[in-house]
């Protein structure tokens, strides 16, 4: 079974702190709004713009993304855990 | 009888949490908001668009979604509770 | 003497609570925001668009509608309670 | 001397109880927002849209209107007390 | 020196209560928002709409006009007071 | 080195009081929001508007300026106070 | 490993007061928003536009910038510490 996200929305998995640290980003305390590191795992098809075409989304499964942590939806799959976040929420790629 | 919803608006009904479980979702507890687990019933005709044509609605009836825990309006027909909801609501196709 | 609506709004009689179960619709009490069974009296021209059209109203004289129960204006002509409300707070049309 | 409102404003000039009574219009004491019975007195030219033209208006002098009870301006004029109103706070017009 | 209002600001000179019941207005005390009456100084070029073009502006030097009591910003020059006000806050031309 | 404002921003320098009187400006004190007068030291490039094209600003370096009192950014540079605003909220040129 | 800005999001490096106050800025302390001085790392593809192009965005790596200090989220990669703001925080290019 597969979840399938909507419009702008973008399925995350989110990639543990160990992980983080070694890929060398550490995400300071006293953020007021932290940026967490995840994994893009399923990307919707775009919402429908003015000019009748889907919006162009700029990251793609298997990305490394820097996400809002305030945002989204938490959904559990098989044991595992995932977020839905809205593609707008999604500050950056890690390259 | 027939509740057929109108502009982007879905008319769903929840699946059971047995069922639920059984397709492989658990939702959290402590989810800050929840999605639902539902089958698409009737699909509104898409409001209309500046461009003059209906909004794409990418549900149709028999899928399986995950919906906004808060949003939508209860309504029963027939001993049965259904809900309605704006499209934007709904989060992803189950498949 | 008659009520034309302007613009987006609807005129609706609201169907007695024993009709409304006749046609199988029942509202649960604990429904936040419950819908209500009206029958459409009049629609207005709808409300004039960007492409200089008037927006397209799907419901015509007669039907039966659920609507948003917070919305609209009250006002009674002839010993008759009716409602004005916006077409975008009409949910679906029974059938 | 003359009142000539702007863009999508409207001039009004309540009518009596009395005659709304006459004329088969009663305002229920419970309603949260009551409309009023008015005459139209003079149109604005209507607000010009994105197209260049200006909105166009479906009331016109002469007209009894029904309206939102908590909006627009008072006016005196000559001992007659007015009501500048946007069209928009206009429900029906009374035929 | 002289005050050139932008976009779609006018500057505007209230004119005393005397003139103005001559004019045969009275604001009467009871309204909530009460309308001021005032001489038309100075007119922005009106505000560059989407189409490249100004805002057309339907009022000119020398007009009397209603405005809403709480806007615009006043300023005094060579003893003199004035108010800069949005067009969107001048009600009706008094003719 | 120079500050140079990006899209409908402006760079202003407030003129002294003493100067104010001088040109006949004088700010009363009981105004809601009060409007200063300020030179234009540098005007942004304009934001680029759904035509494409950036939005014309209609003032000019050395223009004297009344804006906004609640307004803009204060930045110091070379023992100078300078002011960035949003072009909106300057109100009128003094001529 | 780099952080990729998306749509019109920039990445940031704060420049120390020091280096600042050599540079000839100086921040006071009784501003309400005091701007930042920082230095340009990483430009986003800005955001797609209505007419399908992205949006142009008017700064590009190296370029010291003012922005708004409570603006952006901060985000520390390989022990140094960036913030990631979007464009409309940044003010003005220093140059």
């Amino acid at each position: 079974m597969k979840i399938k996200p909507l419009g702008n929305r973008i399925l995350l998995k989110e990639i543990e702190t160990e992980d983080t640290t070694k890929s060398g980003i550490v995400l300071p305390s006293n953020a007021k709004e932290k940026p967490y590191v995840a994994e893009v795992i399923e990307v919707g098809p775009g919402e429908i713009q003015k000019d009748g075409k889907p919006l162009k989304i700029e990251v793609k499964k298997g990305d490394k993304v820097l996400y809002s942590k305030y945002s989204g939806t938490e959904v559990k799959l098989d044991e595992e855990k995932y977020l839905i976040v809205n593609y707008s929420d999604i500050l950056a790629i890690l390259e």
